[in-house]
Order: structure tokens, then sequence, then C-alpha cells
């Protein structure tokens, strides 16, 4: 008989599922799309069968499963596992938790995803050894994770840590949240889809035109990449204000939590770790004093997409103790 | 025999004392002015002399002197009870906690003033029963503490919770600390006090020309007062601007530690606390989500001038347990 952990990555577009070992191996995966659309039902069965195959592909005994993990979009109550409200999912106080421990028999924790990464780059990525991290996601938004004195911090309501939505300047665009000037709304690839969108419509040649033609999502990290590389002048002055402002976002936050280590992932991080990270320490100076700078290190996240399943096996460690 | 403990506050401009019992009575106060220009030694000798007279004045018996507690300004290593760098005072690097303990032969314990005097408000004020908690003071400056989970939160160094110092416009105003756009720059005595100059060059009339005609200082807490109560136009709309912007501080506080209370204080909030709470009140749903407003409450402080003395009780208790 083993030990063996289910670890989840619920996001808006896919459901990621992984098995892992006592030794925090990852023994098995499953991807499966998330189709939010369908419903709550629909998407609460695509979770389980996501766990089923997972068990049925390696041949797992029921018994071995000791806990279910997962990460999952929105504002989550970690204590009831319940998901209060989530963007992009069939979800409005949803009770999560209730619903997969009656599936599996097994506990169940949850975390909201971007919170979860963070445990799991603390655990077992970049900030591997530290006890006061924080970890900044560029992706789609911006989302964060805290950790203070080696605990996930989350607030009174478990809905704290909304870093995305710090105000860096009161007059500033609009955001998704309807506040205005959010972080989100400067450094997020919503943000920058529309500076660039901003930028075609004005008649600036660039190698995103087509690319971005007609489309509503948001720019692919990679697309932005390649323009970068390619010394596009409009993707890369609109990179580097995304940076900078995202710099004014680390300032803030290390005034406020004189933290060991900073870190940065999602998909923009991962795809230009270098722009980003020297944009960000080149104008952090400015928005941050100097004898807490000396005291943080700003790194990039180490786990890329692996960093939320990782994040639900140090939650499970966390919360249940193994 | 009895448990007696010395609590002292002290600022850049006096150094107040007390003795406290244990039902936490205030027995007897000493004041006196700090005089930093003096120099560190004898600033040093100043709370000494603070401390001896406390003493002498009550009659107390140099063994029932359980322990001394402060509150003072600047970044305080409350471990080793070190001063690393006070504004306005003549410390750097300076060994407070050995210097008292050497002289009196009993533990001392130091944090930074503001908070120190969140911890009292917690302890015996307006935060008294909740477990996370955002004290902001609106004084000469804008200072900080924040409780965590009944703990104060400092930061990995002891230097963070620099509220003040949290930018809401990147290309704001220049702030003291020579960043731009803090909080600081523009809800604190010194902003509002520039605010009501420019008005006065302008030559908007106002009943405070006179009153900060050629003064250097900060304006009075006491002066504003009037001035708004009398209906002064610029005073008015330069409070509401200070505590509008104040606002927006508060709302990013509230969407990252999503605390329970958000408590207020500092002379203008002591001496304006209806005008300050309905202007941050009115405007904080621009600044803040509804669904981590609904868990916050937002209230004034209720120690004033001797939250630091009572924190400094509170600081002895959480550090040393008695």
């Amino acid at each position: 008989m083993a030990d063996l952990f289910i670890c989840l990555d619920i996001g808006g577009s896919k459901i990621l599922g992984a098995i892992m070992n006592e030794k925090d191996e990852i023994l098995c995966r499953v991807k499966k799309k998330t189709k939010p659309k369908l419903g709550r039902d629909a998407v609460d069965d695509r979770i389980k069968s996501v766990i089923h195959e997972l068990m049925s592909s390696y041949g797992m005994d029921k018994k071995d499963l000791k806990a279910i993990g997962a990460g999952a979009p929105g504002v989550i109550d970690t204590k009831s596992g319940n998901v209060r409200i989530a963007p992009n999912m069939p979800w409005t106080d949803h009770p999560l938790r209730k619903i997969m421990e009656e599936e599996f028999q097994a506990p169940f924790v949850v975390g909201n995803d971007v919170n979860v990464g963070v445990l799991g780059e603390w655990k077992y990525g970049a900030a591997r050894g530290y006890s006061n991290v924080v970890g900044i996601f560029m992706g789609t938004g911006i989302g964060g994770g805290i950790i203070i004195d080696g605990k996930l911090f989350t607030g009174s309501g478990s809905a704290g840590a909304e870093i995305g939505h710090m105000i860096i300047n009161t007059e500033g665009p609009l955001c998704n949240c309807g506040q205005r000037g959010c972080l989100e709304a400067y450094s997020s690839k919503v943000a920058i889809t529309r500076e660039l969108k901003a930028g075609i419509e004005m008649g600036i040649p660039t190698v995103l035109k087509d690319v971005l033609k007609g489309k509503d999502e948001v720019i692919r990290s990679n697309d932005l990449k390649k323009a970068v590389l390619r010394g596009d002048q409009l993707a890369t002055s609109t990179l580097r204000r995304a940076a900078y402002y995202l710099a004014a976002g680390i300032g803030n936050l290390i005034n406020i939590f004189n933290p060991e280590i900073v870190i940065l992932g999602g998909g923009v991080v991962e795809a230009l770790e270098d722009e980003v990270l020297s944009t960000v320490k080149s104008n952090i100076s400015r928005f941050a004093w100097s004898h807490m700078l000396e005291q943080t290190q700003i790194k990039a996240a180490q786990l890329k997409d692996d960093a939320v399943l990782y994040g639900a096996r140090a939650l499970i460690s966390e919360t249940l103790g193994y």
C-alpha cells in the first residue's frame, strides 16, 4: 500500500491533474478542457473524470488515495472548501469540497489558484527556504500570493492578496474589476493587448498587426515574445511599460511586506524573463525604499505550468499535515 | 511587592512616560521634551531621566519594575532592540535596548511607534477583539501598523508596514522619502500644508492665511479643525482631497489584507473625525472590492495620545508574556 496524492490545477480553460507520491514525484498526468459554459454540474463532472482517469490509467487503488488538493480560480474559502465566486466559471457559493469528498471518500483541500501556485514555488521552487515571500503572476490578469512567517496569507475572509487590484494610479485606466488604475490595468496581458491594439489603430507599424487582427482574445505570450525578440518597437515599448508599472506594484509590496524574496511568474515572465526582470530591476528603486530593497531578492518563478500542481501538494501538507 | 511596568512614547518632539500596573491602569505620568538636536547621548539621558522621574515621583522600588516597553520613531529591529534609522532623531544603528537594560536592569522592548500604537488600539482600543487589523495614522506623516492573526506584522526585516509610502500615483507629487505619489504625499499634514500654502499663494481667500504666514512647520490639527468648522473653502477642499486619497490607500490595503477592521487615528482624525471618516466612507467603494468592503469595518481610533503608551504595555505582554 502506498500513500498517493491527487493534485489538480483547475483553470478557466483546462483542468490539469497529476498523481504524486510521498517523495513528491509526479507519477501520471491527465489534462482536460474545462468547458465552463456547459454549467456547474458539467464542470464538476469534468473535474471528477480527470480524477477517475488518473486513477484508472495509473491503476491506482482507491484506498491508496490519501488526499486531493486543488488550485481553482476565484475567491475561495479554504476552511469550508466553498468557492464563493469565480470569474469565467459557473460557480457562486459552490461547495466544491463537499462534492469531491462525497465522490472520492478522501479529504479534499482547495485554494485560490494563484495563492496555491505561490505555495508551490515556496515549497518546491524559487522561494524554497524563505519565510516571507511575495509572488506575482503576470498572465491574462495579475494574480498574487503572500507567504508570511512560512504560512499562506489570505486575510480574514480568505479573499485577500488581491495584488492585481492594488491601485497604482487613482485616475488610471479602467480595470476589468470596475476600479481604475489597478496594477492589472497596466501589467496584465489584457492591458498589454489593449495598448498594442491602440498602437495598431494609430498606424504604428508592428509585426503583431496580423496576429491581433480581428481577434478578441488577449495576445499569446509566445507571440509577444517573438515580436520583442525581433526588435518590434511597439511590442518592446508596450512590454517595458507593463514591466515598469509592475515595478511600481512590486515596490509597494516591498514597502508593505518587507519580504525576503519576490518571485515573478506567469506566461509573460516565462516567455520574456530577461526583458521583464531587467526592466523591473532597473526601475524598482523609484518605488521601494533602498533599505528594504537591500533585503529583498527579485527572481523568476521556477515551476512554470506545474506551479499549481505542486502547490496543491503543498496545500495538502500544510492543511492536513501529510 | 507589585509588578509594575514603565511605558514610553518616544517622539521627535516629546517623550511621554507612564507607570502601569498589572490591571493596565496608568498610575503616574511624566512628559519631557526630546531635544533631538542635542545628539544621541543627550537623548538617551533624557529617556533615562523620564524613567528615573517616574520611579521617584511614584516612590517605586526598583525591584517592582517588571519591564520597560517603548514605541519610538524609525526602523526598529524589535528582536535586537536596535534602532536602525530614525527620521529627525540622532539614531543610526543605535542599541537602545542594550543601553536601557544596562541602566535599569529590567527587560526593555521597543517597536516602531506607529506599529506600537496600532498594537495598543488592538489590545485596549478600537480594534479590541479582532484578529486582522489595519491601522493608519494621519499626522505629520502617514504611519501604519498591521495585525495579522493576532500578531503585529512587520516583515522579515522588521521594516515593513510602511503604509504611508505605498504609491497611489506613479507620477504623483514628490514625497519626503524621495519617491513620488506616496500616500503620505497626499494625505499627511505635510501634504495638506503644501496644498494650503499653494492655495494662499494663488490668492484664494482663507482664514488660514495668517496662521500659516512665514511658518515652516506643518499646520496644527486644531487650526485646520477651526478653519473647516468655520466653513473655510480652501481648508475644507484640502482636507477632503487628503481624505479622498486616504480612501485610495485604505482601499488598496483592504484588497491586499482583507482585514476585519481598519482604524484611523492621528492628529487630523482626532481633530476632524466626522469629516475624514465621511469622505473616506463615501469614496472607498471606488478603491476596494465590494465583497471585501462588506467584511471590513472602518472606525476611528480610541486611545488618542495614549495609544503608544498602551501599545508599549501590549508589546511587553506580547513579547515577554506578562
